[in-house]
């Protein structure tokens, strides 16, 4: 058996802990199935009095993460430091830099970074992997380089971030509003402090720009992206969905039109019936239609130590095979940049709430802005309930359309009309629906 | 750019010619994904003239899968064949005993004779990839040996037969009879003309047997596996899951006791939100649970040229991009013996339904039986119905139990009394529930 792979660690946060455990832990099986042993013999973190719950005594310690990544004694530099800058930047291009092959969670880093990395990973003929980046313990990173090699893909979409995912459930399921559900998420550890970067859709926008150009053989290009988050979701949209037979996901979706690859995270009708509309809680799913297969799903946790911590894992028993493949399935050079579909050009059905003026007219001055963008009706659903209880408006009432197919531009300018003709109060609250 | 990597296809079913197909649409993409052309250079099947809607002419042509594997023109022999036995197994032995790559979909080839194949690949330096053999094209094989290389497992099940898939959502969702759904199926090409393999469950065993060694590094065994197939499912079962919040589906089911590794196939009560309750029709699904990863499912589907073919064609792939990996995860030589937990000694909740004698004393003298071995029971459903309406039976009523965790010997013998005590007719319907 060969000389066993040495990886040093930057980063014991949880997802560092729980490796560094689970490599002690399987140290057998690993070199079983790997042909060769694993050992962690080095790591970098803040504090080195912190207890974490595993043994780290007999490993070198270093405090700067470049230093652990330059250092000659090891084979592989794992980074778990996160953030799209310093120090995580500079660590893992000295490592590769060095010819030492690394394995990252860090989807901000790859967002922003990641083809000039790859190119740098591909010109030392080093590995970067980084399955754990999105989407936890799915193998998804995996099964776009390499179990979908010889698929043309039409799409993929999923849930990738746990706290939109945990936050809408609880909404759906308990009936309350986003308000309550995001204080409880924070309460519990699922959301942060300042959870804008989560709810707005960010995140999300960060994995789906990966998983893009792993599937469409393009540049990573975050600001591609159209980007909206959950936060004007009110617990009217989930009941109404139930009542449609959907639920209200936050998806990212990149999907191959006439116009280009369309990329964009937005609150997302999704049928009922669907694997992913079982997705519930802070668990993710990513579902690919390609060539031959409609779909594919995989469900799976997005994040926690011990998760993201065997996807860590599985990057690094590649590399521990010998395995080197280019980072975005192709190599960086042969990556096109993106050519961005508008949003405006997207088409699909369409929910939408309005709160109307309860007054003769109203109904007909709504319907004729739609079919002046000639937009066509698949239901329209206004409830006269008792005046003064809806929303605290005197006066108004919900009404709820679905579209059939049109595009986001129609609907924009019939909102648009519809506002300016004063018979709704407040914005009109718009949801995309995913065929699925 | 390294010479092209040369193939030669025995098989063109709808598999092999999807597969040609799929090869030659893809060029670029797989040159530039797999750093290395692919071309399909032999073929081999009975029929030259027959129209494949694949263009073939510039194909040589082998009437003899084994003197296609032993080609020295080729590098990767792809068995398409099927069977345990000749020719594929002969012309697979070939193939590695002359150094040669193979990828196969052959399940049952595998089942009966995969460890010995895996030696003679290993002994060779080939690799021996069958992703297609279970799951078509869900990436379950590769998210298996290389995507959870670090976990160790806990359990593993699936959907991995379309056929009784479909028969049971059209069962469940129609309220057919077994008999009017398998003749559909039959119509439509979904299932065989003699289906038994299918529906008494053989064909998802074959699987299993894989999946079960790729999981817990044992050899593959199928005489390992308790089998149990669909056909004594009756409309009246499906209708007793949906009131209970349960769906039925044929499982292959894997998992790790203190008894040793339990392998079952077998009609199953899953619960109705569960990713894998929601597989229906000829989709096939496999749910892992391993260390910090509770559960990953993924779902897609199981047959069908197309998808297979993609399947084939990854592992094509990766030969292409020079990785070997053990056929089962590790090297022949380290793969245990199964030690068998013996089918009697199985805990979970069980579903039984029998179909009562209607006069007093029954319900007790049931209960009684039950009681003396320990079952507990989480609810009972006695349905009074008007007579001789009930399955044609005069005097008796439909009993539903059903138990908290016990175990199968205490259930067989429980029922063997109340049998016994003639306070039943016919045979109770027995279905194990599937915590997920």
């Amino acid at each position: 058996m060969p000389d066993a792979l040495k990886v040093g660690v930057a980063g014991l946060g949880t997802v560092g802990a729980a490796l560094v455990g689970q490599i002690a832990a399987q140290r057998e099986a690993l070199a079983a199935r790997c042909g060769r042993r694993i050992e962690v013999v080095a790591v970098c973190a803040r504090s080195k009095a912190k207890n974490r719950g595993v043994d780290l005594k007999k490993l070198r310690w270093f405090s700067d993460p470049v230093a652990l990544a330059r250092d000659a004694r090891i084979d592989v530099f794992v980074e778990l430091m996160g953030g799209a800058g310093d120090p995580a930047k500079s660590a893992v291009e000295a490592a590769v830099g060095a010819g030492k092959s690394v394995v990252t969670a860090n989807k901000a880093l790859l967002a922003r970074h990641g083809i000039r990395l790859a190119a740098l990973a591909e010109k030392h003929h080093a590995a970067l992997n980084f399955e754990a980046a999105v989407g936890g313990a799915i193998p998804i990173v995996k099964t776009l380089r390499e179990g979908m090699a010889g698929n043309s893909f039409e799409r993929i979409y999923g849930i990738l971030n746990g706290t939109c995912n945990y936050i809408l459930t609880r909404m759906e399921q308990e009936k309350l509003s986003f308000a309550a559900c995001l204080k409880d998420a924070q309460r519990l550890g699922y959301a942060e402090a300042d959870p804008s970067f989560d709810i707005e859709g960010h995140d999300t926008a960060q994995k789906l720009a990966i998983l893009a150009s792993l599937a469409f053989g393009t540049k990573v290009d975050q600001s591609a992206i159209y980007v909206e988050g959950i936060s004007s979701i009110a617990p009217a949209d989930l009941a109404a969905a139930d009542e449609l037979g959907y639920r209200v996901k936050l998806l990212g979706v990149a999907m191959k039109t006439p116009q280009g690859i369309e990329q964009r995270v937005h609150p997302t009708m999704v049928r009922k019936d669907s694997s992913i509309a079982q997705v519930m809680g802070v668990t993710n799913a990513v579902t690919v239609d390609a060539s031959g297969i409609n779909p594919l799903t995989l469900v799976g946790p997005g994040a926690g130590g011990a998760a993201t911590a065997s996807a860590v894992l599985a990057d690094i028993g590649d590399i521990a095979r010998g395995v080197r493949t280019a980072p975005f399935g192709r190599p960086s050079d042969k990556l096109k940049a993106v050519r961005k579909a508008p949003m405006q050009r997207h088409e699909g059905g369409y929910y939408i709430r309005l709160q109307a003026r309860d007054r003769p007219g109203t109904a007909a001055a709504i319907a004729t802005r739609l079919a002046e963008q000639e937009i066509s009706l698949e239901s329209i659903v206004q409830r006269h309930v008792e005046k003064n209880r809806v929303d605290g408006k005197a006066g108004s009432v919900p009404v709820i359309l679905i579209t059939y197919a049109t595009t986001e531009d129609a609907v924009r300018r019939a909102l648009a009309a519809v506002t300016r003709d004063r018979v709704i109060s407040g914005r009109p609250q718009v949801i995309r629906i995913e065929k699925n």
